[in-house]
């Protein structure tokens, strides 16, 4: 590492930056490339959250109409051990996949909170309206 | 609503009981398809969860080498913006996009901090060795 490392410590990496010096360029060009794979993950993940809690939704009205309380212990144990098994099978952390999991079954249940608080109204989630 | 439903309000959803609520079985049937939906969703998810963690831990690799902070907050305004506006192209609240955001990205700089402080060493993240 180059005495002028610490230039970098709180550095946005633009090509002006590269430019100066030339022998971060090549890291600079590498990570502009990874950045647009992480970005096109990002738009599918979003994507797929997107379906996710269209589809919770659904299952918040029906357990709303239903009299279902929004927690199902049963079926929170059933979703930890298969994202755990899936996230090692994917080569993932699975401590990652049990933060994504506590994540969108935490704001399911908000939802599916507002839902029955609203008599089964899904377009209390209706923040576009 | 029934008279029973605070029978529900701490239970398990299964067949069992549907059959003792027939009313309620017909809710029950639904719920399980969606859940099927919404367990494909999370396979898909955690797929994309471990390409999008390969694919930072290249960048922190990169990033400890060239001696650049783990932190980029031109990077991270930028990702907030385009969540944002993919999230209301998907039909998404905009908040859950953020929260996503800043679950990958808080521990996405969590592991360029270690491969940083293991010399650049991304076996630091290696959870399955």
């Amino acid at each position: 590492m180059s005495e002028t490392s610490s230039d970098w410590q709180k550095t946005t990496i633009d090509s002006a930056q590269a430019a100066a010096h030339p022998e971060t360029a090549q890291a600079v060009a590498r990570i502009k490339a990874l950045r647009q794979t992480i970005d096109n993950i990002d738009s599918a993940a979003i994507a797929l959250l997107a379906e996710r809690f269209k589809t919770t939704s659904q299952v918040g009205v029906l357990k709303a109409n239903a009299g279902f309380a929004p927690e199902d212990t049963k079926r929170e144990d059933y979703q930890i051990e298969r994202l755990h098994r899936i996230a090692i099978d994917a080569g993932l952390d699975p401590e990652i996949a049990e933060m994504y999991r506590e994540f969108v079954v935490t704001e399911a249940k908000k939802r599916h909170q507002r839902i029955a608080d609203a008599g089964g109204d899904p377009g209390v989630l209706d923040v576009f309206a």
